[in-house]
């Protein structure tokens, strides 16, 4: 039987990316694909040592739990967005996700009726746009400059619609790597304060800024619209899939509804580790350690487009993150660079994945930085420039 | 600001099974109301061992990982429906999931416009309403007798509909501890035979039988059409939340998309745990250690019923699982008789709660037998029949 799905599966877009990932596993492979920690700087021996503290208290650790999260990880979340962000945030604002993912998919659910207006950065983060197509919005792309989002083309959007949400990444973007300054953030405040818009701040990798000053969150500029995604994978370990959402009391109750209709509550076990690594260990020397490593690689990444790519290319230099974003001459497509590439087994994300409306044929893609040492990132690039050199002729 | 949520959060229930246990949390209290597997059994020193040998390859176990699932844990899943169920299912066609309650928001993602029409028990899986009510459809309740569902009533629903999905647990169901007999399988696999329906197959308890004889699944008795669900909450550990979907090949596409959108992966880290728990260990006669004791508690509960209760009262008396599901005289309400028996600090779960269109006055309600040692159950059940006298009064 040929089975009839439900609308709203017509045009979720599969990931390009994991589908890269699967061909690029091949060991010979320099992958610049994916968005993967870099596995060396895992906290292996302490999270070990956290794992038999929480095997202690096996009859709870084991048993299913609450969907809003573990009380006590949410306090360390708390305690860290007072010291790191000077916010304060009470426990009560803190729902525990399966991964941020999960807190993307639980707002599209209690936020989106078919057609409702969705703001997005044009390049958008792909994870964003996927588990927000399930619920039909009419995606509006704003192109992202380099200092952040157009606020002037933002600001029209609002003389013709409503929009529901608005989702940013103003740190260290996805794909971009660009970061939002300081009066690009307080004119999206601006803008956004007298409409009915929520803002989705998604911060996964506000932690890793390896250069440069740290720029205030949303949820200070615009507090009570502000929608905070937060994620341990790039911090402690990816594969736990824990991450949380931060949100107004009157919009927590709906999720917690959402959440337990999703997976009743995320991996408990897994939540308690976390807790007891940051209660045993110095969570943040662990961060300056991932910094430092990110930094060296994104400069061995910086050094070698200068000295192996031809002129005319242009690309983001982040001071975070894991990602920067390179765009060809005019009317060169990145699909064919990647058909030519994949030769020399070296793999990136062309740029129309992050495209809402996507076309097979843009000048722009994505490298990722923190997953490779120095060395191969040089070998990769070097690679890479050839088939550029190739493609351009 | 007044948030303004989408309408497909309009009626999903919040649980109120949840709500029951933050009260129920009490030291003194007797709780009747949860589906906690018993803690006493969790395989602790087992899971510890299994963990230790995972952290062996933690680069891999926590690193970002496939959206289908570990292959080794599909594997074991596969062996298992072949030793237990003489089913051949390729790993090719099993999509672990956050939880099986995350399978059925999958499903009801995938499959459910508005207003289709789904087939569902009444009394129905609470979870299972929730999760497919945030898709809305039309759902269609159809009397579970003590065989199985009502099949007259059933066929009769394909004269006027044409329903997307079927949702049963045809072992020892949640919440009546009622389990279809062969001939009432085979009567619905024969309606389903000719439809355009998916019957969804969940199956929580069917390896806790305790007493008689296991029965086909619907995957032997309607291979095509037939989706099974499964987790490793009441058989293993239920904080890990790893649950899993087997579906026929040309629905796997559509589920790996939604499950990439809700949450790109479930728990790896957990998922080679539960793995290497099953080489490690025989996780069979673990299973056997946890029927003989619920067998024991059941036990304990239908002799203290029959010993405390007034005459007059129905109740099931279940092969396996974890519940039971007792009937008062007709006009009685069970909200009421919990309002009296939460002042002695008894509680259980109020049988509209189960019903897809809620009235306030059923006179049915769920006892929970997994949870609490035989002397406690006898304790319960002696308050809660002088609960229930008063009630009559």
């Amino acid at each position: 039987m040929k089975p009839m799905f439900a609308e709203r599966m017509d045009n979720v877009p599969k990931s390009f990316i994991r589908e890269i990932l699967k061909v690029a596993q091949d060991k010979d492979a320099i992958s610049f694909a994916g968005g993967l920690p870099h596995p060396g700087l895992f906290p292996v021996k302490e999270l070990e040592l956290a794992t038999s503290k929480v095997f202690e208290s096996a009859s709870t650790a084991l048993q299913y739990s609450n969907s809003e999260g573990s009380a006590e990880l949410r306090n360390h979340i708390s305690r860290r967005y007072k010291e790191k962000l000077n916010l304060d945030i009470p426990i009560s604002q803190i729902l525990i996700t399966t991964g941020s993912q999960q807190g993307l998919d639980l707002l599209g659910k209690i936020f989106i009726n078919e057609h409702d207006s969705l703001i997005i950065e044009e390049p958008g983060y792909l994870g964003a746009i996927q588990a927000f197509s399930v619920y039909r919005p009419q995606f509006i792309p704003v192109i992202l400059e380099n200092d952040g989002i157009d606020t002037k083309a933002l600001k029209k959007i609002f003389d013709t619609h409503n929009p529901r949400l608005m989702y940013t990444v103003p740190n260290f973007q996805n794909p971009s790597g660009i970061s939002y300054s300081l009066e690009k953030r307080k004119e999206v405040a601006e803008i956004l304060k007298y409409c009915q818009t929520y803002l989705i701040e998604d911060d996964p990798y506000g932690e890793l800024r390896f250069e440069g000053n740290a720029k205030p969150s949303f949820k200070t500029l615009l507090p009570d619209k502000t929608i905070l995604l937060g994620t341990f994978s790039k911090t402690v370990v990816p594969s736990f899939r824990i991450g949380w959402v931060v949100a107004p009391e009157e919009i927590m109750d709906k999720l917690i509804i959402a959440k337990q209709a999703a997976d009743l509550h995320t991996n408990f076990f897994c939540q308690l580790i976390i807790s007891q690594y940051f209660n045993l260990f110095n969570s943040q020397d662990h961060i300056k350690t991932i910094c430092d490593c990110y930094g060296k690689q994104k400069n061995a990444m910086i050094n070698a487009i200068n000295k192996y790519f031809p002129s005319g290319i242009n690309y983001t230099n982040p001071e975070g993150g894991m990602f920067l974003w390179v765009t060809l001459p005019e009317g060169y497509s990145t699909m064919n660079l990647l058909k030519i590439s994949s030769k020399n087994k070296v793999f990136f994300v062309p740029g129309n994945q992050f495209y809402v409306n996507r076309t097979s044929d843009v000048n722009t893609f994505r490298l990722n930085f923190s997953g490779l040492n120095e060395k191969r990132i040089d070998e990769g690039i070097k690679l890479l420039a050839e088939s550029i050199i190739e493609l351009l002729k």
